[in-house]
């Protein structure tokens, strides 16, 4: 084995957290933009979780936000940047990097196993 | 959208840690075990980091810690159990589905967009 095999240095931290995925995979399916509450409807977080996740994000230049006045209530609207979007991609390819190769080191061990069965009969 | 669409709920805590989930699919490649040296140098992590990360699967059940003393130094070998090989393959198809979702609302949204700019032209 190689040193560091697995190191997965690819996966930027700051998408590797439940709610920052969530957050992230509905912003791509939304580039026009989602309000808050849509967000929060679609992935399922508190106000204080995903107000926590927004600040991060915007902090690192993933996402803007910007509040909008019309007839009603101020909302908020967050859209993903350009390069939010494409950080978000390389981490989502790393992530398959990971399940490929978890996919194929089970799928060795399988064929090991099956083989010692078979010699061992 | 459906509520929650992106809530994720699958993607267990325990192997959503970038160092877990190297120690995990190390585990999975060598299901004999392997040695506390080899593993951290199989996943560049500190000796009080895969302490820490050991400690927490193990107390889960999801890898057992033995010793073994031989003529040179005692040796902590690592295993992962049956229920934790498949409570990780179950955590990696929950991936395999965050990744597939990304990909189909990317692809989904380059389409709307060259159908607008074919459309615009």
């Amino acid at each position: 084995m190689k040193p560091a095999q697995f190191a997965y240095e690819g996966l930027e931290r700051i998408f590797h957290e439940r709610g920052r995925l969530a957050v992230c995979t509905c912003l791509i399916a939304n580039p026009d933009g989602m309000s808050f509450t849509a967000l929060q409807d679609a992935c399922a977080l508190t106000d204080g979780n995903l107000n926590r996740h927004l600040h991060a994000l915007a902090e690192t230049g993933i996402i803007t936000l910007s509040r909008t006045r019309g007839k009603g209530r101020p909302t908020t609207i967050v859209r993903i940047t350009a390069s939010g979007r494409a950080r978000f991609l390389a981490y989502i390819d790393e992530l398959e990097t990971v399940v490929r190769a978890v996919h194929a080191v089970d799928e060795n061990e399988e064929g090991a196993r099956n083989l010692r069965l078979a010699t061992s009969s």
